[in-house]
């Protein structure tokens, strides 16, 4: 299976009340599904997946299904801290017709989480999966690291097809691609490096950025493809500054406000998430018309 | 409300199918009523509260509750990543009859946690609970630590009681119980340095060690409320060997293992948390030999 | 050789055109000859070894010679990067009558400074030395921490008499006195922790705070020694306020402004140290008079 | 003036009473000279600058000048603690002929060490220097690190002309790419991504490998250089695989034990660096071997 492209994290949209909104997460995977994008990670980081109820991801997970066009690559993040949680999440993402599974490595025991956790983690996982599993390693977030030699190690297996790493460590990438066997695909989850990291052997790229900018993610990835670097490198230049204002500096409050400056629906995320101060608006305001003129204006007549 | 004292942090143990075994927990819940601890924290970290579902942590809750004898103070961690989930789960430890609510700092999104978002959910929380609330700060697993400053700030709520600090950081108690209003009260979670904690200003500690040793850490308390403090610092050098052998390198595991040396009902820990191996085993019962001779010997005829 | 006690570690003061200046050194000793300190650390963290030229070392540690009563104790800074060079210095300040030589640990490769690299290291120091040498550990400066372990291996040299921690961890002190040999001594350099580190064993303390307020410094010690453990307390919590705002927020310039304040040459630290700004001089006036009313009064008519 | 290119960073041989061997020191350079390195590096982290005597460096640094080729940039490391040491040595290698200095950032106060601090030394070192500066964040040693706003605010000083980076962290020569002025050079200080770096917009690197593998370092940019893309992303590939055995697990020694392998003089590093154990030797020897077999089989007869 395929996972190169530009995938977009998509984010959770909640109604007034502070419920999941299908209607809107269907509006704005209507219009993704618009794009090239190569598809969509459905309960990552980016969709507030730690903040939701049991009942609240089936929700998500079964719209998404339904509203994505069918060309669309999904994954479900199924990362929970038990195994066997893990699991049960991943066969009832496969039992909906996910093509593949995102799987965030556990990390609150960390001082006690060795390397030989991971592997036997991931393993009980990818053998239990009717569906592919994809490592996912966000240490901006875990606190923990999947290391090359973990990452050569899980990739023989043989429903480990990929990781998603949003560390954005790019000499990992490099380390991975020298020594783990030629099919295991790379993607990286940071939107300042996904040039540099398509260099270095990476197949593509999963953004939370792309849920806002997802024309111009896309037209990053094409442009590698298409051996045009120097364009490549400048539009990488723009998307950098764009992503640690909106992303790093304002996290899912900022991708969402972003969204909602570009005709999506993206509200205020769940507490204890805050909603952006005026000032912070100001800001990402600023770089989302420095980065698409047209649409800003489109969006805000 | 008085939390001063000596805390067990419990364990939560498993049958042979991994399922949550009541009968164990009431087995160990019998013990300790007959010794000098103050209270039991029901669902903390070391229960393993990340690795067990809603359905099993409401049973587990219950079971503590009517287990425990009546003197005897009952925490029950109920913080989760969310507000709203937070709330709900303080108010059915409240509705079960728990005293207080043990809330841990959310912390996945730790890069856009500013203290801002810590000072909003926890006033969120304790106006909304019934019960009274103790701050709970346990960086070694989160990646996060609440600071002095907000410390201070939450401690003018009115039902913001206390705190469970188990960073180690004896500065912090100095800190706080230079700043914060006088009846605002420090437990430390840390083995180690609960001899300098108590000198520093704690009002008690929540113990993992207590769990396996609970007359132990019960002594260690009562000689330094009985100003013995050279025999307590000699009970401190001991407790901080074994912590840092039993709890710090081998975890949960560590623990219900050194539990079963002593007639406790621990088992193994749920994945991804593995077992010990024989070598850890061999220098745990060494540990445990030491700090209680005969108690080793007797759980090992 | 007893290093119990209070210790201050002296600041390098400069004259107007930057250079070291030998009176307003002997001014400062001279009034610390008549408090109760035990004694002196020369060409610490705080006397801006770091920022020293060799030959203003070996001035600075002749004067300090000279102008030191003879009862107090005298430690030598002596910790350079390369062992040869540390040798060197260490055999020098022996050579000039310092009772011991405090070392600090090397640095800089720290990815390939494993425990071997410092067990090496330190006994070749202390082999070559004609003075007793007392280990130094400062992470907050050198990024690396000498652990429980090698502590307690070092311990083991007849000429390694003690260890100078500056990390502030008590549950280190703990550790080393439960393991090390019983006359090993350790001394905290953090005025934080003060009373905690004595109640874990320590048997002293080296502090920039005592470089301004050496009688309040000293004061808490014999309060411990006296075993009135509350007034103790009391003295730490005001303390570890003050030396939070003067030391860790503002370093040596907070240092040397608060020892202006108390009529000590303090003045400013060299470059790319900088001077305060009003706003912290304010906020270091305003703790300093609330430590110490009527000094800082006089000080300030 | 123009810093594209890769440059070696140099060794320092020493003979075997410990001193410094120009001989040796002279012999690799007739080597380097007759290949395609843009220049050289003298007194960097890899030349143990930290571990030499000021005479020393001061011979170093002018057999260097004298054994250089005409051709080749001379850089030299002259980043000191202290602003006006810094500024001194500058002078010293300008005086020498360096055409530029190479200017580690200072370190050890780093509590303290806000960017303020880090704007006013290094432009105090340009506004005096008569050469060129370069800055020099290495966070693996100094524990501190030029963030982008502090590098984009140094770019507009006329005499500061790039920066070497050695944290490995492509999202910041992104950054700096995007947003310095574009006169601004950025070189990488490590070898595992060469390539995404230059992919980044960086002109060059800077690399301790390159004194044993000059020929493969320079066939990396050149390939690069030739968007031979595919044929770049491979070698990247190996000497990244490389460097990590060679550079980051064994440091100094590491490197100058395959110089030897390579013929060169490499020798052992100085205390507190150990040599290699034999079994870091095999592994060296293996890397060395696969990276390039008949140089490794010459030098090994």
């Amino acid at each position: 299976m395929d996972f190169s492209g530009l995938f977009a994290a998509l984010t959770t949209p909640f109604d007034a009340g502070g419920s999941f909104s299908p209607a809107d997460f269907r509006h704005n995977l209507h219009r993704y599904n618009q794009t090239d994008l190569a598809g969509y990670v459905v309960l990552g980081s980016t969709g507030e997946s730690v903040l939701l109820s049991f009942k609240e991801t089936d929700l998500i997970l079964a719209t998404a299904k339904d509203a994505a066009a069918a060309q669309k690559k999904l994954l479900a993040g199924t990362g929970a801290e038990s195994t066997a949680e893990t699991i049960a999440r991943t066969k009832r993402a496969a039992e909906l017709g996910y093509h593949a599974a995102l799987v965030k490595t556990p990390y609150y025991y960390k001082p006690v989480y060795k390397p030989e956790v991971y592997l036997t983690h991931y393993r009980a996982v990818a053998d239990a999966s009717p569906i592919p599993v994809l490592l996912y390693s966000v240490p901006q977030f875990t606190g923990v690291s999947l290391e090359t030699p973990e990452i050569v190690a899980l990739a023989e297996h043989p429903n480990i097809l990929g990781m998603k790493d949003s560390s954005g460590v790019v000499q990992r990438i490099v380390e991975v691609v020298a020594s783990a066997r030629p099919s295991f695909q790379m993607l990286t989850g940071s939107a300042s490096v996904v040039e540099p990291a398509l260099s270095a052997g990476a197949v593509g790229a999963v953004l939370a950025l792309a849920s806002a900018f997802p024309e111009k993610c896309v037209a990053l990835f094409q442009l590698h493809r298409q051996k045009m670097y120097e364009q490549a490198r400048e539009l990488q230049c723009k998307l950098a500054l764009a992503s640690k204002k909106v992303v790093s500096e304002s996290g899912i409050a900022g991708v969402k406000f972003v969204m909602d400056l570009r005709g999506y629906r993206g509200g205020v995320p769940r507490m204890p998430l805050l909603p952006l101060t005026e000032g912070a608006k100001a800001a990402i305001a600023k770089v989302a018309a420095n980065l698409e003129p047209a649409a800003a204006a489109k969006a805000n007549p």
